[in-house]
């Protein structure tokens, strides 16, 4: 009997940990299991580990070491950032300005913010690829205004925000700027020296690394409330027993990273390009979501016209093709995607997306057995669609 | 050349994780890596390992599932219930209960919701066996009094509080009730349904479990605010893409812990004892810190009179044993424990504590070694001590 095929399409909603990096995480997940601040011969060995990490971790975004601190992953970061600028500021101003299509660590955390704590946020509008309007971002600037919280890269989309003149913007009005990098740092150079950028969020599971972990970077001066109180770890800034064996993981997923960018980008662009036209090709009816120049190099949103994702999802999971339709972490609700309706797409076709993104194990056969099977997948859920039969009359 | 001696005793600090935890992780690090909230097979073998980790962590404490949230630890579980009941019931009023020797992730977060949220918090006295008194409490209580947050057992000394007679209190006044359980939930029986508590936090890393990983026992019905903003994870409760390879080792590390309890304890609490009774016979002017019937069976935390705890434990990690003087977390930190100060210890004795945790890998050899090796310590120690010397002429 043939084994099923196990095709991971989904490497934005989380990647497998790399060899290499579980190899690194053993030693810490059995003998030198000490905890970082203990004052002994087990505790020193842990805290070399993570004092390893950190500098692997600032070098992948060109940071100082002390500007990295480690948290369980994307959502505390953001957490962080937000809630600790908002709070440290009040005194200055209550306005903060984001995006329309952040991730929900960053929307939630705003709705919070506003509907519990008395901050007022601006949602900006992004055009049709996704991209905010620099023009909308300095008008939506007030004497209130404390942050500035847009995201470097989408997590459904792909695009690529204009984060140098973003953080250009927010200086010249002496405005912190934060960005959640989660999907961009270490699968697209993101440079912190070179960015006006105050904040950044990071996660180590969309790079090769383990779940659990994360990273705020924040600049040398920037002050803001602890997100976390507690014990005395991460100079004193984010309590909790430091989750070496994974914090030592992030360190070498993120040197990888670092190391394999020019490759991981050129061939990543390469499958993602073949198996965009191919569908484009095979496929009528169908629209790619999102910029074409601003794009993650994994990534391609489609829309089918007269289907819904669900639908496709299933089918796809049936061939042995993993896929995602929105983010996975709006998994189980039934609304449209966020995203979509933000770039403008009708209801009805923010319905009908299939996210595909590839990643460091994808092949040539791979890209192959989806471009054979997806054309029957979307050919038979139309050929069941009302609308479809109607739009042929 | 015989190998140096790794002799722990420092399992309060953080444990090592047990060989047939790891082996539970091991598939979730490697082929079944995917995101909990997926809607693919990646998916579903992910989020069938996380159904059954929480039901292998409910049984632990005699919960139901339904009642369990993950999180990164001991530490934001402590901060998710405090701020979280905080915020909610601010309309009730603004006042909170502890006590004094609290793990500091609860007493940071105290002060910080005194200093930055406009909370009043009453830290509460304990006897010098560090029991709380319960008519303390009830004279505490206010009409705006919304939370009672005392620890289950102390991390330094031991001390188990009467946890049923605070419960049964805080539930006269309608007051709610929250207890840091990260000692207790896997080294004793703990029992939420015997027990009237509301919120309970627990941590992975101090039962065989990985780092990383903590749960917030939160009663059906209990509201609070979220923590984490962001995803739909833990039923809309806590953001963040679930840790599973972490959380199934705390699954197992939960199972484990129940089926092997009653073991547990009278072993370790043997160990212990004989080490205790030991040292006391051997070293003079010598006590013990905390109470002799409610306390956790592997702790024990002696005063040695005339010296420092930081020379002790220099001076047994050169013999290869690996002990503590007041908590891992606040390491660092040149202040005598604020747990020994509030059991009424003067200045210079609450200095040199040594704390030393057995745990299930420890042997009769260990305790043997210790027996051995530590009076040559404290004897070597004060002979170098000016206070010691002084008070034998
Ligand atoms: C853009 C973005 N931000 C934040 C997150 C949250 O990160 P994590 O799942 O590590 O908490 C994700 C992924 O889920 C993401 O794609
Ligand atoms: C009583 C107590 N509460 C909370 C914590 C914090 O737990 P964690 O290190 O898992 O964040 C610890 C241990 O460090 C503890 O002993």
């Amino acid at each position: 009997m043939m084994e099923k095929r196990r095709l991971y399409m989904d490497y934005s909603a989380t990647t497998p940990v790399k060899k290499e990096v579980l190899d690194e995480m053993m030693p810490y997940l059995t003998d030198y299991f000490g905890n970082a601040s203990s004052f002994h011969t087990f505790g020193r060995e842990a805290k070399s580990a993570l004092d390893k990490a950190r500098e692997q971790v600032a070098s992948l975004i060109n940071a100082k070491p002390n500007e990295i601190y480690f948290t369980a992953g994307g959502s505390e970061s953001d957490n962080w950032a937000l809630e600790g600028i908002a709070y440290a500021n009040r005194n200055k101003g209550n306005h903060i300005i984001t995006s329309k299509i952040e991730h929900h660590a960053i929307l939630h955390t705003c709705e919070y913010l506003e509907k519990h704590h008395g901050f007022e946020v601006t949602y900006l509008d992004v055009d049709g690829e996704g991209r905010i309007r620099l023009e909308d971002l300095k008008n939506a600037i007030k004497d209130t205004t404390i942050l500035i919280s847009i995201m470097f890269a989408n997590n459904e989309i792909g695009t690529i925000q204009p984060i140098k003149e973003i953080g250009q913007i927010a200086k010249e009005h002496n405005i912190v700027f934060h960005t959640d990098a989660v999907q961009a740092a270490g699968n697209i150079p993101v440079d912190v020296k070179e960015l006006e950028v105050d904040l950044m969020s990071m996660s180590s599971h969309k790079i090769y690394g383990p779940k659990g972990v994360g990273a705020l970077y924040i600049k040398t001066g920037t002050k803001l409330h602890n997100f976390v109180h507690g014990g005395a770890q991460e100079r004193r800034r984010r309590a909790g027993t430091e989750n070496i064996p994974a914090i030592v993981g992030y360190g070498k997923a993120a040197e990888l990273a670092k190391a394999n960018m020019d490759n991981h980008i050129s061939t990543l662009t390469r499958l993602r390009n073949r198996l965009m036209n191919e569908i484009l090709e095979r496929i009528p009816n169908t629209r790619v979501n999102g910029s074409v120049e601003n794009r993650l190099p994994g990534n391609i949103n489609f829309s089918f016209e007269f289907i819904e994702g669900e639908g496709i999802l299933l089918l796809l999971d049936m061939l042995g093709i993993a896929a995602s339709s929105g983010s996975a972490c709006t998994s189980g609700s039934l609304d449209p995607s966020h995203v979509l309706m933000a770039i403008g797409l009708p209801h009805e076709i923010a319905h009908g997306s299939l996210r595909l993104t590839v990643g460091d194990f994808t092949t040539e056969d791979d890209i192959d057995y989806i471009v054979e099977n997806l054309p029957g997948v979307i050919e038979r859920l139309r050929s069941m669609s009302p609308l479809y039969n109607e739009s042929k009359k």
